[in-house]
């Protein structure tokens, strides 16, 4: 019986406050958990995948926590005064604004590398190499995005999707189910990622509200939940916690 | 028959030259490029080390490559306006000074990746988990330089010594060399690491010399090249081009 996403985040919660970072980093630790608030959507849905062919959810912890490190370190990066100069991030002072900007560049950095460490505990190469992939993505996507006139689709895919399908792709390698069985899951992830950066526009009124309208954006997150509804219903896995994650994101208010 | 340094470093030339970078990096591939030049000391430390216990050179390019891609990221951060604030780089400018501080930011960041997914080509974890570690210390290293106060045994143990073990031990991991045999290489690689950094500071005329004065750095010089060497001849291996390298950087001049 899979577990729900409250009882998920939960675990997700307690790992990432009991998480050793390495002890030489010292007072780059206060940034880094700092940076590490959030929703917990990314390891959530690592976990649920995994959950859902019937892993042990604890033995996918260190998956679900890199994938969610490798986001921290991306905000931390994006939030810097010359690229996003954001100062605020969920209510709070953002990294840089709090211990300055060379700290937050080094704790951006060590972010991404225990992210690494993480996933380099599992036997197989495999769950570094999705995340070295999406984070290759994630860095193309900001840079595109300062450049300016890059189609939408592609930066959502590069900037949001990609490490969606990470999460879901990690859940899968930490769960060791094998290759020939993972492309139905890439095309969820692929949708469950379009589906999270529409509602995202929508609560922000950019992006694709900008293109299509709140309306035109609304429908657009109906048909995009339809298909991933659509793509775990092809998939052979306990998939209830997963469907209800899908309607979650669509419905989502922050 | 180990070939010498300047073959080892002509391999690494075109090897880089080459290396084709993610495709949806774009314009981030300018400024990477621009980050990678040097003088390949650790690259070729790394094949000398696989090419001594007899493993096809070819075959450690990317295991050398990755571990000269996470100097340069080191480099490029480092130099960023926040952190050491240096606008040339060997006779160049430096990427942020070029290309500015966002695109500085994000390269240096997909130069880690880049160098990472190099590590994760190989069957084994145990090449990207040796750079990770070593990626980690630097990290440490540039804070605690930052916040000052700390012994420049443990700054340059951490900043130079973590990443030149890493060349050497991802040479042997590289060349499936077991680790029961890898003690007597790490003692090696750390006294070698700690040559290089004496010497670059008898070149800048800081760190060491500031502690022991010029002739004292001198004497470290000597003394540290000799326990290399003695380090190097327990080992069973055709160690003849690596006593070079530590020979040669005793007494580079630049």
């Amino acid at each position: 019986m899979p577990r729900p996403t409250d009882q998920l985040r939960a675990l997700v919660e307690s790992y990432l406050a009991e998480l050793a970072l390495a002890p030489e980093l010292g007072s780059l630790e206060e940034p880094m958990r700092h940076a590490l608030g959030g929703k917990r959507v990314r390891p959530v849905l690592c976990l649920a995948t995994g959950d859902a062919v019937g892993a042990h959810v604890e033995g996918l912890l260190p998956a679900a926590a890199a994938v969610e490190l490798v986001h921290s370190f991306s905000l931390v990066h994006d939030d810097l005064p010359s690229l996003d100069d954001d100062s605020e991030r969920r209510g709070a002072p953002s990294v840089w604004a709090r211990y300055g900007e060379a700290t937050a560049i080094l704790a951006g950095d060590a972010l991404l590398v225990e992210a690494l460490r993480l996933a380099l505990t599992y036997p197989t190469p495999a769950v570094a190499r999705e995340l070295t992939d999406a984070t290759l993505a994630m860095i193309a996507g900001q840079q595109l995005d300062l450049e300016g006139g890059v189609e939408l689709d592609r930066l959502h895919a590069l900037k949001t999707g990609a490490l969606f399908s990470a999460a879901v792709m990690c859940g899968l390698w930490a769960a060791e189910v094998p290759a020939r069985e993972h492309p139905p899951w890439r095309a969820f992830a692929a949708e469950l990622g379009l589906l999270f950066q529409i509602v995202d526009d929508l609560l922000d009124g950019d992006g694709y509200v900008g293109e299509v309208g709140e309306d035109g954006a609304r429908r657009l997150v109906d048909e995009t939940a339809e298909r991933a509804q659509a793509r775990l219903a092809e998939i052979d896995a306990d998939t209830d916690v997963l469907a209800s994650i899908v309607d979650d994101l669509a419905v989502r208010t922050s």
